[in-house]
């Protein structure tokens, strides 16, 4: 098990309906020494990629983005899930489904901070069906910039988000893929990975 | 001016109504060497104090937050505007209403993650009425927690935040403190600080 394998192993629990909680270090309270590590890794896993960019969404991929963007000396955008009043002109848009909220949210990036020439990274804390990763690849794309790569910190492997994700050709890295989970005996499976 | 000040006045961008708009580098858009710069000026400002643990709120006050972290060597915890289905268990919670959005939310922390041992540092990105200050402070002392000081990268002292929550006797460090801006000519005029 790498790192982050272990961590969940620790301190994840496994709820009822397929919700895997690591809000003790990753997405309530956020372990900064661990978003490091998860930083360097991110780098490791996406070297020589000619990123300048990376784009997250609010609100618990910001703090990985943010430590993970120091490694990649790049700026952070993060989308937001709501319209601001303090967001004017033109923005990006995509409608975003939440598993965790059961909720459908507008997604917006304003036009100011994606180009055409912009090669980006996009970072989030959880892959489960991809509705937010798949707004947030729409949105670079709309911007007519390109996603050199996806970091993920836990993918639902037992979920579709993550296949459609990598048959459409992206380069996505999930820093650990939850095969399955047993809510009854509280077991966690990773699928293996050759890194 | 300091480094934060001479950014405000370089790419900050002033609208009606009392809006400053740092979505380039602050709050969209995030420069994360100016978050290390503003991280190492709140480790400066609050020396000495025995903090454990940061909270801040989501969205715009994480990043910010998780660099800061870096320089307390100390976890940070965001508290929820809205209540998430992966939220179990009690939560200590305040209402807060938004001048940039205009609503009123329901933020919470997880009891889990706040206790009577806890010495805070509350950090956010903005600080024009207090409302979500208030709201963390009710949450930190609701959880018989102690706040250690305040860190803000802007405050509007033209609102009333700042000067109630110094009244109350916390140490609040505001990085840039806009005494008025005029949205005709641009200019921005900040109070003098004696650090």
């Amino acid at each position: 098990m790498n790192f982050l394998e272990e961590r969940i192993v620790k301190d994840g629990v496994v709820k009822e309906g397929g919700v895997l909680k690591v809000d003790s270090f990753l997405n309530h309270q956020m372990d900064i020494q661990l978003f490091e590590t998860m930083g360097e890794e991110f780098k490791r896993r996406f070297a020589g990629k000619a990123i300048n960019k990376i784009l997250t969404i609010e609100a618990s991929g910001i703090g990985i983005a943010c430590i993970a963007a120091r490694h990649f000396d790049v700026p952070v955008v993060f989308a937001k899930k709501t319209k601001s009043i303090n967001i004017d002109g033109e923005v990006y848009a995509a409608e975003v489904e939440s598993f965790t909220h059961q909720t459908v949210n507008r997604v917006i990036v304003s036009k100011k901070f994606l180009s055409a020439e912009d090669r980006v990274l996009i970072i989030d804390d959880f892959l489960a069906n991809g509705c937010a990763l798949q707004g947030l690849i729409q949105i670079v794309e709309g911007a007519g910039a390109r996603v050199e790569g996806i970091g993920i910190a836990i993918e639902k492997g037992f979920q579709p988000g993550g296949q459609r994700i990598r048959e459409r050709g992206y380069q996505l890295e999930s820093l650990a893929i939850v095969e399955d989970m047993d809510c009854r005996t509280g077991k966690i499976r990773f699928r293996p990975q050759k890194v």
